[in-house]
């Protein structure tokens, strides 16, 4: 992609959904802050300030605005944690193209992830244990189990695209979009709802197909805006990695341009179809489903008004810049009005089985 | 180890726990039989013939003595599966040193079991398919969520064993044993008991820390059997890989045998823990998480009465030879009575936490 224009133009998002913040993001936020010095995961000032740019308190805040302050912070330093593991052993570290390594690390994260009393060598695997033990602490097993399901998906979906950086292989459109799925973070991320918010969705309810399918679109969506919030960093860098612009170019055989505005589109009948789902399941949800729905919907909304911000994406020197107040210009409609699932994408197609329930 | 002798003495197993078998266990295995022919899975008539000796049918129909026939069939039929799939595209396939490509697939084969709207192009993807769409057809979505949550470990455990087979890294004896419980594929195995016997554990029973722990035990227990049942046949072919006996005695410097004793007294030790837990779990276990405690008892003991005769493990030709009706000859007491969690394995030593409940 480094060949393409930097002047590719993004249409504005639309994302008819609530948007809200927690009123103690700065306090949060300095906690974290403290806890990620206090940790030891991070090995330098410099990748210190990159993980506070992350401003996973902003990110989160607006996931949980109504969260008891500590089942936030805690949340939040997830968030923290993430960003940084993906930066140092994910997306750019030295594992990034090293599958092998990257498994076995993976495995042991994850163990990390369930039982506080393993002993792992990694410093972010320690300070992962830290953070577990605290979602234990305040939060029954059924919602840990949950998170900690959450996070090992989230972690083969990562092991899948660096495996397919490691052989120089770009995904079709379908693999792409289960692979992005997983491994934007995006299942964690949900799952910290739960723990956050204090809401307990029974199991009858959090497995219903039509659950799982809000959950899995929400996230979607989530992810593909990713994409875009990280395009123009991407094209700066010359990267030519797995995303839903390259994917889609590489498999129609399409300019950049053409690329986002198809993007946009799935992009947009993905979101539709969650708003369509939410409004014929809403109304059945008991309370705590309630919450956690308002809280996919706050997520989408959120993570937009976070990543078309934040440093981690806007930022293109040696050290992040701060936070921009830039003010946000909405799309009125969607893109795409087609009904039905996209073309290209079976594996996502029974979020539009009529019968989902 | 093709270095080391064969006549390398196996100490009897210590095993004081339920013997069953399923009635129709015969009837089962033919409906069985015919599904693989039909399915296409195999691609040859030796891999089939390979598939057919694991005798799933018997290893699963004692696992669930009491269930229902056809949903007895659906379990069975994922562990041929397994086998299959474990033999043509994990242990011993092409992808077994290729963790990149093993990591696509496994991202794929997981999506497959996700959803039944998948097309995915590997044999073995469209048979699990098959599968999960008769689990969904008889089983509440928090029963096939849980599968599929195992079914993702499993996966995940197998492209870390063959992350490490790709660099020859032998694994720390910690790290061993949290890969290997995944690896060995117990965790989908033992979530078949649901779908198997129609029992419904509640959500907050479940996911107990101490049912965990019990769940955990027994599929460990059951991986390190395995290495014991496989132990002749990976001497014969002269296999170094990854398995209790090549860990200990790397990690601790031993000779064959002693590693054998001491893998057994490891093994012994959690089986201890394993009874003393149960005993004080299952009074307070509602009934369904009561047939799913007599599950992992049924498992342990039946995973042994399968492994100790079938030709997977014995048989050492191009072709299966038939399955043994040895008499088995068990230990009558553990080889290992001290107390608490064995050293040299944080990762596990939670089981052992008095407070465990």
């Amino acid at each position: 992609m480094a060949a393409h224009s930097l002047d590719v133009e993004l249409p504005p998002v639309y994302c008819p959904l609530e948007s809200s913040l927690h009123p103690h993001v700065h306090d949060v936020e300095r906690r974290a802050v403290q806890w990620i010095d206090d940790s030891g995961m991070c090995a330098s000032e410099r990748e210190k300030a990159w993980v506070v740019a992350t401003h996973s308190a902003d990110f989160f805040a607006r996931f949980a605005p109504v969260a008891d302050d500590d089942r936030l912070l805690a949340a939040v330093q997830w968030v923290y944690w993430g960003f940084a593991f993906d930066d140092a052993r994910c997306d750019s570290g030295p594992l990034s193209s090293r599958p092998a390594q990257f498994n076995a690390l993976a495995g042991q994260v994850q163990r990390a992830c369930e039982t506080g009393l393993a002993q792992p060598e990694d410093r972010y695997a320690r300070a992962l244990q830290d953070i577990t033990r605290s979602f234990r602490s305040f939060a029954p097993p059924t919602q840990v189990a949950r998170f900690v399901h959450a996070h090992r998906a989230w972690l083969s979906g990562v092991a899948w695209q660096i495996g397919n950086q490691a052989v120089g292989r770009m995904p079709a459109l379908d693999e792409f979009l289960s692979m992005r799925m997983l491994a934007a973070g995006g299942f964690p991320t949900f799952a910290l709802l739960e723990l956050a918010t204090g809401a307990e969705v029974p199991d009858r309810e959090m497995h219903r197909p039509a659950v799982a399918a809000l959950t899995e679109m929400a996230l979607m969506v989530a992810s593909l805006d990713n994409d875009r919030h990280s395009l123009h960093k991407e094209l700066s860098r010359g990267h030519a990695d797995q995303n839903i612009y390259t994917v889609l170019m590489a498999e129609r055989g399409l300019p950049l341009q053409q690329a986002v505005d198809e993007a946009n589109g799935l992009r947009d009948r993905v979101l539709r179809r969650f708003l369509e789902l939410h409004d014929r399941v809403r109304p059945t949800a008991g309370a705590d489903l309630a919450t956690y729905l308002q809280g996919l919907r706050y997520g989408v909304r959120g993570n937009n008004e976070w990543g078309l911000r934040v440093p981690r994406y806007l930022s293109q020197g040696h050290w992040p810049d701060e936070m921009e107040d830039t003010r946000l210009v909405w799309a009125d409609e969607p893109s795409d009005l087609r009904p039905g699932p996209p073309a290209g994408a079976p594996g996502v197609a029974w979020w539009w089985d009529e019968d989902l329930n």
